[in-house]
């Protein structure tokens, strides 16, 4: 059997966040944790993060119940969890950021053990790019590597993030970055150049307008699916990286067929992340429903 | 054999426009020359419209060396061409109007010869609502009708625009529109305020983001062909509408199949479309570049 756990290192947060449907006040939020409460569909998946000693035992045990190694969790009792606000208007593509509070995050250094660093697939979710590699470096046997970034590190460590682009098989990333950080508009030039620096895939998230993967020999694009009602689409890209790393890491090589059927599966994992608050709607699912989904994309997409 | 004829009813212009790659000035344009220029590939065509007395006869004989029946397109002696002037940054998807001179479209009543009447197919391109249901009124044999209109029409003849959607088994308009019209943010709520309307089938352009059509039925979703460059997108929603009338034409009756097929021959003739000035790449098109892209799109999207 292929070994197929994976390991993710991100934020563990809580979210306040204001849409035109609703408010939450400190939701369960992170990249890490909309990433492996959608990975796990697919494998076993190990969260290496910090939190505050602010954080309620509840989301853990959430974590937990879903089947989610969280022995990498660790609680810094001399600080607050990381905390995310904002708000999105009728245009939920783009968020609006209030305040973001690092806290606990300021120091974080993530340690690894060594059972998960035997872990065959590493995400490294939007963290400092210097953090990342550093989890990066020690993880020698990794099938493949994939990370996230934001526009945050690409205007102030655009020197590091390259470094790391050279060290990853999978580079994701949303329209504004892409164009940032490479200087392109065209968005298909904008992934040649991210290609030219070092992975082998480029995805490219276009939230509601889909999804856009390249690599040296081959290009897919997939829509998005079509809802009748978004709710709050914080964590969709990271929901949507779940998905996709996770279908992957079943797959014993990235192929062109296993890269397209994992940009549906996150697709219709970050459709069903958007559909409520926080983790609501992801935590509840079935893997029926999953399935049904991806029955309906393809019913959507096939001519 | 199945009459395939095309009638289409709409503008003949002169364009202006600047691009962050060029500039041309007065070149072919118009909505039913668009139009017709990207049909004639599947069925003939003819096109109803009124040009000036400054119109280049050099355009005419353009449209008929490329087959397209320009019997019905009038001179009016007594005025001058339709006139857009426009740009486009580097986001390619906005169209900037710089002027609109109406000129000999202000005084236009469509006239339609017998033999234009017996049309199996009408489109009504992007002109004055009461044009079109005056054009829809005299084609009582027509196997299916479709429309398109722009912002400014639901603006401010919105009634008009409303009972012509009574009339027309397609309609056809842009992201933006569909939202003004139905009052709707969300494209599928719009979809679906827009069939209550009337239509059997709504087509919702979103350019380089693809297309979403949606009946009673079934929704179909398509990315735009991914394009390194993109030189300037005006006239790429009635080339669009062209390849997708065109396929249907060709087919007995609307089903699923052949619309799905038609949107991505539309989407097909518009990535041709958007990549010159003008008719340039659509003009010197060979059928077998349509039938290449076609697969090419079908390898970019299947999974």
């Amino acid at each position: 059997m292929v070994e197929r756990r994976i390991l993710a290192v991100g934020s563990v947060a809580l979210d306040t966040v204001r849409t035109p449907f609703g408010r939450v006040k400190d939701a369960l939020g992170g990249s890490a944790t909309y990433f492996s409460m959608s990975a796990r569909f697919f494998s076993p998946v190990a969260v290496v993060a910090v939190v505050g000693r602010d954080f309620p035992p509840r989301h853990l045990r959430l974590l937990e119940s879903a089947g989610v190694d969280t022995s990498g969790i660790e609680t810094d009792q001399g600080g607050r969890t990381f905390r995310w606000s904002g708000y999105y208007d009728f245009d939920l593509n783009t968020a609006h950021t209030l305040k973001t509070e690092l806290n606990v995050f300021q120091s974080f250094r993530p340690k690894l053990s060594e059972m998960h660093k035997r872990a065959r697939h590493l995400f490294l979710a939007n963290i400092d790019p210097d953090l990342q590699m550093r989890v990066r470096s020690q993880m020698r046997n990794a099938a493949f590597t994939a990370c996230d970034t934001m526009n945050f590190w690409i205007e102030n460590k655009k020197k590091s993030v390259l470094a790391l682009l050279k060290k990853v098989e999978i580079f994701l990333c949303n329209e504004a970055e892409a164009r940032e950080l490479s200087g392109e508009f065209n968005l298909m030039k904008a992934a040649r150049w991210m290609l030219a620096k070092g992975p082998q895939l480029v995805v490219i998230k276009k939230g509601e307008h889909g999804v856009v993967c390249v690599s040296r020999n081959f290009v897919f694009l997939a829509p998005a699916y079509l809802l009748e009602k978004v709710f709050d689409p914080t964590g969709a890209g990271d929901t949507f990286a779940g998905g996709f790393i996770g279908h992957l890491s079943k797959s014993p090589r990235l192929n062109l067929r296993s890269v397209r059927q994992a940009v549906v599966y996150g697709s219709v994992l970050a459709s069903y992340n958007v559909e409520s608050f926080s983790l609501e709607r992801v935590a509840a699912l079935k893997p029926r429903q999953i399935r049904r989904r991806y029955r309906q994309f393809r019913e959507m997409t096939e001519f």
